[in-house]
């Protein structure tokens, strides 16, 4: 593992038997098991190295019991890479009035259907093994902000039970007993972390179950005193890494910042640090800077389909009629294939028409605009020169800095 | 060219500015300058050499001024390859309700935003050249089916007097002037058909103007004298080629057929014959063997975004149940990229999810069946195995039997 000097910012190399991921990494969110608008051959081509797919989502449609039946969700799929599924916490969060938090775990009525299902930490481990992903999440509760100071603990402290919930359960499925652990091995100056052990993947349907790495979530919302106490338990059940859950729902930029800063300060340095939903380009920068190893957010395609481009000039609402006759690519200095191919009166042409091949074209020069700015960082945290590149995003000279 | 010996296909080579077309070629539709779900890219990986836009479409958005200003729809939508833009006609005729079709030309409403407008024949061909492309159509009449013969005999009149003042007014235009002209070389058992002079491309953004190709329309509906007195006015004035127009519009199939081979044989044999808006796979076989040439159908690229595949064993419904856990290719006789990497169960999937990849991946199978049937027609043309192939159309041993 390669280590900033006078930052927290780390690279190093995050093992599955999958393929190996260089971190720092951003995941493209593929909700439903595809990333909107985007092949698998698309992402190959970016350079994607890592997917998120959703349990909530996959859960509910197709269900994960044809998941497992096609032999997991890397074969579903056609992604033969690392994927990492979230336990479905945030969902249960973010679709408010269809849930219902017990100290069991969670009802909640189905988006598409209203039917009613219940996710319990066993639960989630249960389906996320049916799915197969490299790396799983434990269930967690998730609280918005502002929520109050008895919420955020109350939270808190279920996801801290839960956490333990999900560790006994994935214990009892057998897991350790397959060999499964994690193997750090330190060198002078890089560490190579693995997460599971690499195994020979089966040609028929119903290949042998996969041993994922269980993922801890540490919540407390912005309030210093209970994000200690989480972390402390979740570090004390043990998981093969640790994700920052809670952030980037609403609070203010600063705390966003300093609490990653001040959690990430709590995790063990030898296991990965995956920073959950965030965020902007700059916020990739910043949080690299205090130890953070692993992002994923919908922001570059979401925005993409509703088209608002990243450039390095600061977003670009590509619709407008100030575009209708430009010929430059949707950023100059981009490398991307779209921007060596198409104007901006085209891209602005296609989304005024309602043409699916706007969303197509500028969600795969979002994706390169991540994919290029997390390689940039990593780079120059092996260079050396990470506090240069942080130092030009603050003071507004890098392309990331209006983002 | 080659000519099969006891039908009237025949392969050729159809030589514009933008490159060569092998015929007979199908042109996937891209109706506003995009392909539904392709990239340009994904094109060229298709193999396609030509593609159709709609004046209509474009003229209404983003407005011709503008892909003029561009350098012209080439560069606009960034296909450097031939493209083919038809007249506008069948558009007014699809959107009843919308038009009013007097000796003048064509007034309409936009289906947009109920603007009004004018087309005329000299007005459809003035935005023809400011679109660009290497082949323009004639304004026509196309009437649907069933019509009565005075309808028909209305508009297959209206459609020869609209040919003289596109031919005139594409004249007037100075494209004569430029030098203009078809090349028809015959050698012992190949002819090259030129439509417009080579010509450098400019990288300035307002390049030479583009010298097209102007094509007349043969209507006449299913009525044999029609067709013919149609042909011979429109043979009189004289195109570089001739399509045959307002087939496929409903008229039983039997009817398509024979009019397509009854009018073909009116047309010169030097000359290609381009049959619009037909049709199924087997349709393509069917018409080559009457001595058709070029094709455009949006069947391939609307059934895939329907949940509708091609396939050797027939059209294939992927929403069903019955292949939630069909781990199958969508045609296990299929070599397109598609077939090679997804399984029915997860297009599927992606259909019941609504997500984008279900209509890229159906669209890009669908392109693929087609061009590949068109392939494997123009190979037997050539090798002297059409007949053979077409017995096996007939007698269901073929892969479009059942399409």
């Amino acid at each position: 593992m390669a280590r900033d000097p006078s930052t927290r910012a780390r690279a190093g190399l995050l093992h599955t038997a999958h393929g190996v991921i260089e971190t720092p990494a951003f995941m493209p969110v593929g909700t439903a098991g595809s990333v909107k608008g985007m092949t698998q051959e698309d992402l190959e081509r970016l350079g994607v190295q890592i997917l998120l797919a959703n349990t909530y989502h996959l859960y509910l449609r197709p269900g994960h019991d044809i998941v497992r039946a096609a032999g997991g969700l890397h074969r579903f799929m056609a992604w033969p890479h690392p994927i990492l599924t979230d336990s479905g916490g945030f969902q249960v969060m973010s679709l408010k009035g269809l849930g219902r938090v017990t100290e069991d775990g969670v009802e909640f009525r189905s988006h598409l259907d209203g039917s009613s299902h219940f996710l319990s930490p066993e639960r989630a481990v249960e389906i996320q093994l049916a799915l197969g992903a490299d790396i799983i999440m434990a269930l967690d509760e998730c609280v918005a902000y502002p929520s109050s100071y008895e919420a955020t603990r109350r939270a808190m402290q279920l996801t801290g039970r839960w956490a333990r919930r999900a560790k006994d359960y994935y214990e009892r499925a057998g897991i350790r007993g397959s060999g499964f652990g994690f193997r750090g091995e330190a060198s002078c100056d890089r560490l190579t972390l693995e997460v599971g052990p690499a195994f020979s993947e089966s040609r028929t349907p119903n290949p042998e179950p996969r041993i994922p790495a269980l993922f801890g979530i540490v919540q407390g919302g912005i309030d210093r005193a209970l994000r200690r106490e989480n972390a402390e338990q979740i570090l004390g059940i043990g998981f093969e890494g640790y994700a920052l859950g809670g952030l980037s729902v609403g609070e203010p930029k600063g705390e966003t910042y300093d609490v990653t800063e001040y959690t990430a300060e709590l995790l063990p340095w030898d296991r990965p640090r995956y920073l959950m939903g965030v965020g902007t380009p700059s916020d990739l920068v910043e949080c690299v800077a205090r130890g953070i190893d692993l992002f994923d957010c919908v922001l570059p395609t979401r925005n993409a389909r509703n088209a608002c481009v990243f450039t390095s000039e600061g977003r670009l609402a590509i619709k407008s009629a100030r575009y209708a006759r430009d010929q430059a690519p949707l950023d100059p200095a981009c490398r991307c294939p779209v921007c060596g191919r198409y104007s901006r009166a085209y891209i602005r042409h296609l989304f005024q028409a309602g043409e699916m091949l706007a969303a197509i074209l500028a969600t795969q020069h979002n994706l390169h605009f991540y994919l290029d700015t997390m390689g940039e960082i990593r780079q120059a945290v092996i260079s050396g020169d990470f506090v240069s590149l942080l130092c030009r995003v603050r003071t507004g000279s890098s392309k990331v800095s209006h983002t």
